[in-house]
């Protein structure tokens, strides 16, 4: 197994280490051999080369069988020419990771820490699925000068239809239950995009499909937020949406996410960011990265038994009440990392 | 004072008609002449005329000294050739009404209405200034097809300049700290915005500007709802923040907005949709609509003991209990409307 493990800048340094010392330890246990190999990449790759996504590293990263990114960015580079967000989104484009699957669930032992009422989340369990390498990300024209500016919110009808099917795919293993978040009633893209759920919800029967705007959505996950399944939306509105949906969780430390191409290596990452403020201080949550590199386990290598151990060991420490600052405790993220690993072993 | 009223869809009519109930009440307490006209709009429009803005309510509304409208929209005018909602865009642009005002303040006597903890959403009290006539919503091209569909988000450098500065003044009278909203990591639009906020931010150095990104911003409308004084930001991320915003106050039904134009009429309107679900029962809540007026009494006609009387009135009738259902009551739509109305006579 070849893994590209893009580290990145701020607490990513940190939580990849974690990451990268528990799947040792569960190649040790399990016998597999994991092939890792570190690359600059963000504003680690600026301060290296000069590029936030060298050659090497867009060369590492497609001839991997999977790729692991802790975070990126910083004030730092915010002027950049080429910043470190240009270069994540030349690399979900140049990979065609196409689809963003971010699962939102609260464990009722968090469900407190929710700025939420604990009644309205508690048993909150969806999975938002984003297209991204669509939309306004890409669409040309895009250009601004001191007068005006423009972006291009283009999508074709075949990249509305693969996030749509893989949705579809994704409910059909839960609930069966989807809702499609667009903006029908001003946007001609949410109108094709409506149209396209449509004709392939005949293709899935035994999935009920539900259409709400994007205004609506932003409300309803707000007040009820146990009522979704599966959420399909483009680029732009799941951008907004999953990071919306990721805080109503309360333990936005602890949230993974994979990005999948057609073909090629798929990516995992925590959704959060790089929280500059807390950077070198040994105090980061590394659970979002633990569970993206239980998520690559899983859905990259079929590695179910070694995913399993690493949860259920992550989620031991946990309960025995080793937190982080994050989660109103004072563990360190070395001292966390530790924990799960003499579990494992 | 020439009114042009559009009850519009759904709850839209009953909440009119308490409105304009009290506007009469006070028209004769402080002896004003309202001069209000009724004009089809909105899915009525439709159903009447076969336009959901015919000709006769654009020039009613354009010589009115402000306007009211209430709601519109509803399933069945949503297969409509030119539906509700475009009859709304077309009034928008046609009178420019760039910019849309919504406030979001919890009052602690309902604090613990909001689906947000109580002590998170306490105190919270801001201003959503959104760009009502640019952006998305706009910009051409934008048309689709069965093959692929395109959206244009375009904005003129002088069509930010007026929103950012119209947000500036209101932060002047309020705790001057702007947050303006973006994503200028992506979007070229955003970049101008951005640039365009820092140059006019020169001129109030008395105010105190973030910037956030999109995504950022909505997580921190629920974390942190009390942290926000006036937020700025384009079409499309003004319209699911601030439906967003209005959600954490845990009372929808009581949130009014007011749109305004460089010259010509403001238009005032509840945030609410046309709640077709519970249309013609007479138990909707009339207080954003009600709030709805106040503001226009405020804003267009500079009538403040007026609008102080009503807002007054409503708000010791809530007091009293007299609560509708969305509030946890069993007061109907007219009945409410009856204690206020007894209250100001
Ligand atoms: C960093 C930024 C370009 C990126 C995005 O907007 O896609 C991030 O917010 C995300 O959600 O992964
Ligand atoms: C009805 C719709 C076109 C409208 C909008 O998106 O602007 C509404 O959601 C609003 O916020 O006033």
């Amino acid at each position: 197994y070849t893994i590209a493990a893009l580290p990145g800048d701020g607490i990513g340094p940190e939580i990849m280490e974690s990451g990268l010392t528990l799947l040792e330890t569960l190649g040790k246990k399990f016998h597999h051999e994991f092939n890792v190999t570190v690359y600059p990449f963000g504003g680690a790759g600026i301060d290296e080369t000069g590029d936030p996504i060298p050659p090497q590293t867009i060369k590492g990263c497609s001839e991997a069988d999977a790729i692991l990114l802790a975070a990126i960015g910083g004030p730092k580079w915010e002027k950049a020419e080429k910043t470190p967000e240009d270069g994540l989104l030349q690399l979900r484009k140049t990979l065609g990771l196409f689809s963003n699957i971010r699962p939102i669930a609260v464990s009722d032992s968090i469900a407190h820490l929710s700025p939420l009422k604990t009644e309205r989340v508690k048993g909150t369990d969806f999975i938002v699925v984003r297209e991204l390498t669509g939309g306004l990300y890409f669409g040309q024209p895009k250009h601004w000068n001191d007068e005006e500016a423009t972006d291009t919110l283009f999508y074709k009808k075949s990249e509305i239809d693969r996030i749509v099917r893989q949705a579809f795919d994704i409910a059909m293993t839960r609930s069966k239950k989807l809702t499609s978040v667009d903006k029908a009633n001003v946007l001609a893209s949410s109108k094709l995009w409506r149209k396209t759920v449509n004709e392939i919800a005949t293709e899935y029967p035994e999935v009920t499909v539900d259409h709400l705007y994007v205004d609506a959505a932003s409300m309803k996950i707000i007040q009820d937020p146990t009522s979704f399944d599966v959420i399909v939306t483009e680029n732009m509105f799941g951008d907004i949406l999953s990071d919306e949906a990721s805080v109503i969780t309360g333990s936005l430390g602890m949230l993974p996410s994979g990005s999948h191409a057609v073909s090629g290596p798929s990516l995992y990452e925590p959704i959060h960011g790089s929280a500059p403020d807390i950077a070198g201080k040994n105090i980061a949550n590394p659970m979002s990265m633990i569970l993206s590199v239980a998520m690559m386990l899983r859905q990259s290598f079929q590695l179910h038994e070694e995913a399993d151990a690493l949860e259920k060991a992550a989620s031991e420490v946990m309960d025995a009440g080793f937190l982080t600052a994050d989660l109103g405790g004072t563990t360190t993220t070395t001292a966390f990392t530790e924990q799960v690993k003499a579990i494992l072993e």
